[in-house]
């Protein structure tokens, strides 16, 4: 037995979704069929809509549906701090958990040669007339903490010194919680070369 | 700062999907328009047409967008065997594991008058009459072998008996690659009393 076309089309379609498998597919399907048909009337207009109406922001590229995004129009923000995040999620994450207060550059991915990402992919253009409109004081750079995390904090680094701007990155360390023992070691080599008086 | 409304739109609408909480429904939206908007608008294209078009089949009550079902309306299959099994993805699952080649019926639930689900909810007049009918010889009770699944078993083999038909039900013992030191006692129990001869 085949399920009928028109399910086993929206099956292939929750694939699409991070973390879903044919299982999560199938289960997902049949929730929404089932027991949930309001929910899923309502995610595929959420969908159509957010398709149709969100796209970058024109001054910090994060996702948004605006022409310039909530921070970077926000007058209580302090323009002279730029924070540089990978994605809007690492952006919406940092906002959220920290009392800062800067702006913030999402570049939509990371220096990657291999797969093509270069300068122009992430917009370094943009980064660079804002940097060089000298507004900005301090780069903050917080990219993950991956080769390419680093690689990319590297250039941007570079690209900062080009205009004598100060540029700073998150601090290597312990996690909150962690227990040494589960801690890899090169973390462990970072906690332990910065290690603070108290 | 909060997400603009549009994304959180999206974001809720995604917590409708079982086994999404906030941050998987975060992951999902950042992810659909950041790097698959062709996803995105393919599975809210998929959403539509099955609400659309999708109901239950006028047989066996599966998920179909048919008026008729594919297992129903297949002339190979054993008509005399009937399967009753609580949902359409249990119905996919003893379809695709088994060989089995006799027909089904769906009953979308399982007895529960905590939830006001009775006898009507299920449509078990539909059953009735298909048992009345006089082409089932068999019928074979696969609901879950949780309380209600077995309650509504019980009340089916009830009505099979009304009209002489005979009822089995799934067998219960050892899952295939279980270990005995990790099945529940009263799994280990009916694996025990129904030992089979080799």
């Amino acid at each position: 037995m085949e399920s009928s076309g028109v399910l086993q089309q929206l099956i292939r379609a929750f694939r699409c979704l991070p973390g879903v498998g044919p299982k999560s597919a199938q289960r997902m399907t049949f929730h929404l069929l089932q027991r949930d048909r309001e929910g899923a009337r309502r995610l595929a207009e959420a969908l159509i809509k957010a398709l149709e109406s969100v796209g970058h922001c024109k001054e910090c590229r994060t996702l948004t549906e605006m022409e310039v995004c909530g921070v970077c129009a926000s007058p209580r923000r302090d323009r002279s701090q730029l924070c540089i995040v990978e994605s809007p999620a690492e952006m919406e994450a940092i906002a959220r958990a920290t009392g800062y207060q800067g702006l913030f550059f999402v570049l939509n991915g990371r220096l990657s040669l291999l797969d093509g990402v270069g300068p122009r992919e992430l917009k370094l253009d943009m980064l660079e007339s804002r940097l060089k409109g000298g507004e900005v004081l301090e780069v903050i750079l917080a990219t993950n903490t991956t080769v390419e995390g680093e690689a990319t904090a590297h250039y941007i680094h570079g690209m900062a010194q080009d205009h004598q701007i100060p540029a700073t990155r998150l601090a290597y360390g312990m996690p909150l919680g962690g227990e040494l023992e589960y801690v890899d070691g090169a973390t462990l080599t970072h906690a332990f070369n910065g290690r603070r008086s108290l």
